[in-house]
């Protein structure tokens, strides 16, 4: 049964649910797709995630083996394949809670960094699971500098091998998943030495544990790393290597190879593999950023219904917290920026399709462009929705504090996607670069990429909005963030320039403006974003209903941002402060509008009751009947040793009736 | 040995370190006790918390009660008493990890609300952990709506017995500490009836397990509430109870009394009882809110001068990250808010002082405004060093998010303190509701507290700063919060006052302004601070290399907040736009001021490595040695049954050498 409360939400929803779910999931057919997969994965009791919350990460690390192995076989039993269209949809149901993700990513550098001969070699071996590979990059001491890798594999001649060595403690590999517990191989990345000579960081392939035993290989030490904030189902681990030799073969050699004689030889174009790279950071987006985000306010929103407390009306029952105009402040821009940013990474993915095809017809000129945009995006969604995720949680007070609510679970795990594929800030400033070389080429008059042409056609001038309703026209507000983006890009441009015309050196004076870069590459991305929403919505005109709520958020969106960041829009006097007072109204207005429609909108994501895994954000609004079930099953409900131990001894000496 | 890149940031202090942290402490002699503490408790294995981080929650529990049991010997040797000068530093030296936390507060509540008989009776038995209590406020449904508390006493003057329910589920009490597993008694909260009618909230001792064998007393329902995103090491817990008999003196009554014939009796002033409530709030700030903060500032701010990554330069070694403008302007921000927040924890706290004093003599006129400093500060505080604290961790990187780096648990703590002893927005409205009354009042001439004059000589005009160096004169700045303050308050008491008069009920009417209401309680708070800043550090003049470096700190904290929200400050025109650019200036200027004395500022807050439990935040800096020990000894380093269970029968198929 339904809780009332809940219930009610669902009965004056101004459009069709089903129909938004379609046009979430990119039509009917891939929901029906979605459906099948989802209801395949959670029937089946091997998937299950009930006990997720009270388990350690052992038993994590356990479930989450048995899970990759058990899919191997579904996958058999139900006809789904890699390439097939239920695949993408596989890990989603599985929340991510599966080992052997890095055994794909140690597959998928074979396939575009290795030879023929190797993939041959490799890939059936790893299709089937007959070793499990790892994909060792990052070092204790580096990360984000691929360059400053220290691990070195020195070519000896004589045996024709490579000699491959951890020099000094920063040099371990550390934070590889898989490699802790599970792998028996790894992509080990070194810079490689020919005859004293360093040529760079190259992939090599390294046995790292015996396939009888399981046991250490010789000079390999290896081990996991212990604790994270997330992901204990994941062994990430470390690794060092003591002159550990491997055949000359095992460097993985499509675009490098090392000729017996010593011969370095550098062949083909690498441009499909850095674009490869540069993909990853766009395809985490939507299962990594955008599910978790969607969870988190489908928890919230529903609970928010659910919940009574304190008297809006005096004499009246408790007010549901939703209908507090503080509830909505927190929440309903959540779900507008789950909204926009699901557009703008359809809007990205179909680029990036089209990247890619000119690509593969040797057409580089979107390379750069699309470098920019998806090191920028990457930083402000994982940003925005990481911090959206938490307010989420806060909104649910106590309750949302518990595991059981599924919450933290989600932020512990989203804030990780700030920090992986490229820390935010460094990713920030390659699209300021890019930005900035743009801007300096606009104003000289050259052509550049479609993402940035509106650098050129700078328009100074004034908002027209004469009252509140203007700024319900995403004319007016999309307009006054491509202004802001001018400015802090021309602004940060003139700052670079005077600091080099008054002697300082390039890098300094870049240094120096690195905090304004990355605002104005993050104004860049929101105008972006905001445009492309604003489009979005008008391409929907036959789906009235629809179209009206989606309106509705793009304004909140868009509104919010200026609300949330008025100083970047009044500074040059664009808007003016009786403009910001309209955009306040009508940004407060929208709250109580889309409050309404506020649980279809969740409704709409089509998250099971085991994707959400939350005593508070079910389907049904039993909220305390489930944290109350759920807690019974907690093991810290056995009696604890501590109290034979520590307690009883106190309490004997009490009298037994007080 | 210390690691050089660390060693040399201490060589070039502008100010002597110890007499900061003297500063700090309140004087050298208080530094002596502190260090005795921390010394005694840290040596003694058993208040060890070397493994925490690999331990489960039922370990963490175990720990924390025998940790609690021994503290009372350790007391006792060391002759530490609850008055003594030691016993504020004995929590902050356990970091909180000790159980039996609410049986102080269930001691407290009986020591306020009790007779003098009940005192008598139950104080000895609980001093002696004769006994352990808890305190049962929460209930699944009401966490701050204390009026609509659900459960029940009835007064049955046949058997001289209360008989306490929980008639729905909602009711069933939630959260409470100590009650899950360990607790014997535990103080009730209940609505009152006698013969039928409704008496209010009103505190019952209850019995809840045998003190024989600890089992469940009759109609007693509890048990733990299962995983939290922190606070492993506390049984929170749950409590039902069915027509459970407790015989007529064992409600507390200082203030209230069932006489045997069903009389109900007020007396005494409550007045007391309330203050103790309110500084609660104010109490918990140092050990709760600003030890974590500092912690973590100490732990990024070491980690980012022995972290070095890219180059700054070419053809240099790579920079310490800490040279990098933007992770400067993560982190320094954060510290000048713990220095700010200190201090005026530091005036909060001899306000209170006052208070107590003056309520003490009868005269309640400071309470309004107690109370609201005490809302709103608690919100403020732990909103921004939350935040703060999350902001460190991330500019760890991915080092920061392994739980070995302390970096997520001081995260995952501080975040409750938004929502415990009163949730944030909450507590922003009821002083935002005192600041509307107030400027009323001071509109219309009539006198206010001292805190809120301000609001009374509300003078129009501009900034008068010329120069980026003018914003380095406090008067400057703590002028512009205070105009900010003003404008905030005056004009949502005037959307107020319009929606009244254009016909909305009061309560709508003010439900439709309380995002603006928080918004003016925060900024009144702001203001306090950077003023209480400002007049510290203008009183420390004899401490010249002191004061210097406060004052930066102040500087960066006002300059941070305007950069931060611009909008505020341009709204009205007070500050121009070409103004705001002097602020980013100063600001930026100010980052690579601080940069110079930042792990001196952060070796001042005299954290042990104990204290800390950070492999990145040591005094030695020794990081990647640190943490590859720690890791070696995670329980996810032994053998799993998933290598026989899953990966052995698939890997047994693989050749042995590939």
């Amino acid at each position: 049964s339904v809780n009332p409360d809940l219930a009610s939400e669902r009965q004056t929803t101004s459009f069709c649910v089903e129909k938004l779910t379609a046009l979430l999931d990119g039509g009917a057919e891939q929901t029906r797709i979605r459906r099948a997969v989802v209801e395949a994965i959670q029937s089946d009791p091997v998937f299950s995630t009930e006990n997720q919350y009270f388990q350690t990460q052992n038993e994590r690390y356990e479930a989450a083996v048995r899970k990759a192995v058990h899919l191997q076989k579904k996958m058999h039993e139900m006809g789904w394949t890699e390439n097939g269209p239920e695949y993408k949809y596989i890990y989603r149901a599985l929340s991510g809670d599966v080992a052997f993700l890095l055994h794909r990513v140690f597959m998928r550098s074979i396939s575009v960094l290795g030879s023929d001969k190797q993939i041959a070699k490799w890939i059936p071996l790893a299709t089937q699971l007959r070793l499990i590979g790892s994909y060792a990059q990052t070092e204790l001491g580096h990360g984000t500098y691929l360059q400053g890798l220290e691990t070195t594999a020195v070519f000896d001649i004589a045996t024709q091998e490579f000699i491959l060595n951890t020099p000094k403690i920063s040099a371990m590999k550390w934070w590889p998943g898989d490699m802790g517990r599970s792998a028996t191989h790894t992509v080990v990345f070194a810079q490689l030495y020919i005859h004293g000579k360093c040529y760079g960081i190259h992939p090599f392939i390294v046995q790292i544990r015996s396939l009888q035993d399981h046991s250490l290989c010789p000079g390999i030490t290896a081990g996991d790393i212990g604790p994270k904030m997330n992901f204990e189902a994941i062994d990430n681990g470390y690794l060092m290597l003591k002159n550990v030799r491997i055949p000359r073969e095992n460097m993985l050699s499509k675009f490098c190879e090392v000729r017996p004689d010593g011969t370095y030889v550098r062949q083909g174009s690498q441009q499909i593999n850095y674009f490869t790279m540069t993909t990853v950071r766009i395809s985490l987006i939507s299962d990594e950023v955008l599910t978790p985000l969607m969870k988190a306010c489908t928890i919230a929103i529903r609970y928010s219904v659910v919940r009574r407390q304190s008297k809006l009306k005096p004499g009246e029952q408790e007010a549901k917290i939703l209908d507090y105009q503080t509830q909505q402040e927190k929440l309903l821009p959540q779900l507008a920026a789950a909204y926009a940013f699901h557009f703008i990474n359809h809007y990205l993915q179909e680029l990036f399709d089209r990247g890619y095809r000119e690509i593969q017809r040797k057409n580089f000129d979107m390379l750069p462009e699309l470098h920019a945009l998806s090191s920028g995006f990457k930083a402000v969604i994982t940003h925005h929705c990481t911090a959206a995720v938490e307010i989420c949680l806060r909104a649910c007070g106590g309750h949302g504090y518990s595991l059981l609510s599924g919450l933290p679970s989600l932020y512990t795990k989203i804030i990780a996607s700030c920090i992986y594929e490229g820390e935010n800030t460094i990713l920030l400033l390659q699209t300021a670069r890019f930005l900035i070389k743009c801007f300096m080429a606009a104003s000289a008059g050259h052509p550049v990429p479609p993402s940035v042409t509106y650098l050129a056609a700078v328009k100074p001038g004034k908002c027209p909005a004469k009252n509140k309703s203007d700024f319900l026209n995403p004319d007016i507000y999309t307009e006054a963030y491509q202004h802001v983006a001018v400015r802090l890009i021309s602004s940060t441009a003139a700052k670079l320039q005077d600091l080099i015309q008054s002697g300082a050196k390039k890098y300094d004076a870049w240094n120096q403006c690195t905090v304004q870069l990355a605002q104005a590459a993050k104004a860049h991305c929101h105008y972006i974003t905001v445009k492309n929403f604003a489009e979005t919505v008008e391409k929907l005109e036959t789906k009235a209903g629809i179209q009206r709520i989606m309106k509705h958020l793009c304004d909140l969106f868009a509104l919010h941002g200026i609300f949330s960041n008025t100083g970047a829009f009044l500074h040059d006097g664009y808007i003016s402060a009786a403009q910001t007072d309209m955009v306040t109204a009508s940004y407060l207005d929208l709250l109580a509008v889309i409050r309404k429609d506020a649980v279809p909108l969740v409704d709409a994501f089509d998250f099971t009751d085991k994707s959400l895994n939350s005593a508070l954000g079910s389907y049904d609004g039993q909220v305390y009947q489930r944290l109350y079930e759920w807690a019974q099953k907690s093991p810290t409900n056995k009696m604890s040793p501590a109290y034979e131990r520590y307690l009883k001894p106190l309490l004997h000496n009490t009298l037994s009736k007080l």
